[in-house]
């Protein structure tokens, strides 16, 4: 079995990513579209988005044998429930969540009796809303998927065949390891820079002025993803909370450490954690999760003397 | 007056650029270099980095109107040293370090009665060695003059006017304030980017390639900087410890506040936070100390539709 007719509800970065992916990698599907806001439709009609820009989300749901949910988090269980008598029986119900128990739940729990495959594209950018998405989005990504035990392997294998046409590789994890593993990857780095952009913006002794100008020493690399979406990054933290906070629990007692370093001068301290990070980039690089020009290739100089 | 014999003391990332930086935008200067590493003066005489690679210091400033020193912070005073004898009167003394009260004290008491300018051009990349350099970069960066006081006049005009040469934003700043202003905008970002890359691979509830994996969800931004030269780091934390540790005692504060707000569940204070540090991207960009694309341009999309 395969996917023809996707129903994508939520027409934001991911939603409209997924939408001009299938266009472009499974022409021969339709999709269509809902969102809740009326002027992301209309942007969403005007780029093409979806197949379809439907007014009300029974309408986008009705004859589909897909149906993703790329809301933020915590908007997931009504979301769910505004199509609950529209879905049809079979439509596999799934979703692109940056927390997989929460969701898993909160879908069930909305369309008893439906069958529920969360999954998780570790894609995106910076930018949200209905200009933001692009049909590569999830090429050379990784999509986790983490299906419910027992789980309906027809349509589990149908969903992989799916991501992985979307150009993303894709792995089966169950959703309790996938928050723990999230935790650490993508919501703790959030929430640092979150804070630290936060800190920095609020000084006495440094003004906001001063913060911008000299950006380029480190800071500016934060500033990148503390631009994220807010009501999704919120949802994100409320819904991942215990792992959120055992990973913060590590870093502050890491973060202590350095501390204690600095304070008391121990530069050997230092110079060997300092050391013991390189090896983790030169593996992010080597697997294709980055790129490795120097500074991600921005600004105006070519690299290539770096990589001699 | 101006500068038209430059002695370059370590001839890494820094070093290597200004070398470059000087054949492209003052062809009629010429330059001598020194690096106590005999590798990197066989790559730096390989790929050009100087005019002459010298095989001592004190040859390299012999003749020398100018001398920059661009080594870790820590070794600054003992690479001074090592020229006392054989520097011109006239010199001009510099550095490119970034804390600059401890680097003026430890010039100041390795050459007396010598003129010493501090400055530290916030700009660089990931890399380091011999390989790091590029005449570019310091283009459309700030570069930060901390002169003492009192100063000579002439040659803190001829230092500004060099770094304005080499592409350059000049401003002038006291040697304390600047320490404060980059252990906000490039000490702690580095810190922060070290621990959290330290913490996430010593876990044992998720493996290391788990991490690497799925860093696209954010994590590998802090490998970048991460990755930076772990000698000039130490010495960095070790020569600005009090603004360093004042800077992460805010950030503390802010993340506990986050923290909270994630236990006790208050969705309010997480997105006001989160809706606040957006529009600091927004002004790096403006002021063209960051590049607008998404991802910083990384992967293989155009990026265009985020623009319109």
């Amino acid at each position: 079995m395969s996917f023809n007719r996707i129903a994508i509800i939520g027409l934001g970065l991911l939603g409209g990513s997924i939408g001009l992916a299938v266009r472009e990698y499974l022409p021969d599907s339709v999709t269509t579209g809902f969102d809740s806001d009326p002027q992301t439709r209309k942007r969403a009609a005007e780029r093409g988005l979806v197949t379809t820009v439907c007014e009300t989300a029974a309408e986008a749901v009705a004859n589909a044998d897909l149906v993703i949910f790329c809301v933020p988090p915590g908007a997931m269980g009504r979301a769910a429930a505004d199509v609950a008598d529209a879905l049809p029986a079979d439509a596999l119900v799934s979703d692109v969540g940056s927390c997989k128990v929460s969701i898993a739940e909160a879908l069930g729990k909305a369309l008893p009796g439906h069958t529920v495959i969360p999954a998780h594209p570790v894609a995106g950018t910076e930018n949200s809303g209905p200009d933001a998405g692009f049909a590569s989005l999830f090429r050379n990504r990784w999509c986790i998927v983490t299906p419910p035990e027992p789980t309906d392997l027809l349509k589990l294998t149908a969903l992989v065949e799916f991501w992985e046409a979307l150009g993303a590789n894709v792995e089966i994890m169950d959703a309790e390891h996938h928050d723990l593993v999230l935790a650490v990857t993508s919501h703790l780095p959030h929430l640092i820079a979150y804070t630290i952009v936060g800190t920095a913006s609020d000084l006495e002794d440094v003004t906001q002025s001063e913060v911008i100008k000299y950006s380029a020493g480190g800071f500016r690399d934060f500033t990148r993803i503390a631009a994220s979406d807010p009501t999704m990054w919120r949802d994100v933290f409320l819904s991942n909370k215990d792992a959120v906070l055992t990973m913060l629990q590590r870093f502050s007692e890491d973060l202590s450490a350095l501390q204690r370093a600095i304070r008391v001068g121990d530069g050997d301290a230092l110079f060997e954690q300092f050391s013991h990070t390189r090896a983790i980039r030169r593996s992010i690089i080597e697997e294709g999760q980055d790129d490795a020009r120097p500074d991600f290739g921005r600004g105006d100089h070519d690299g290539s003397a770096a990589g001699d």
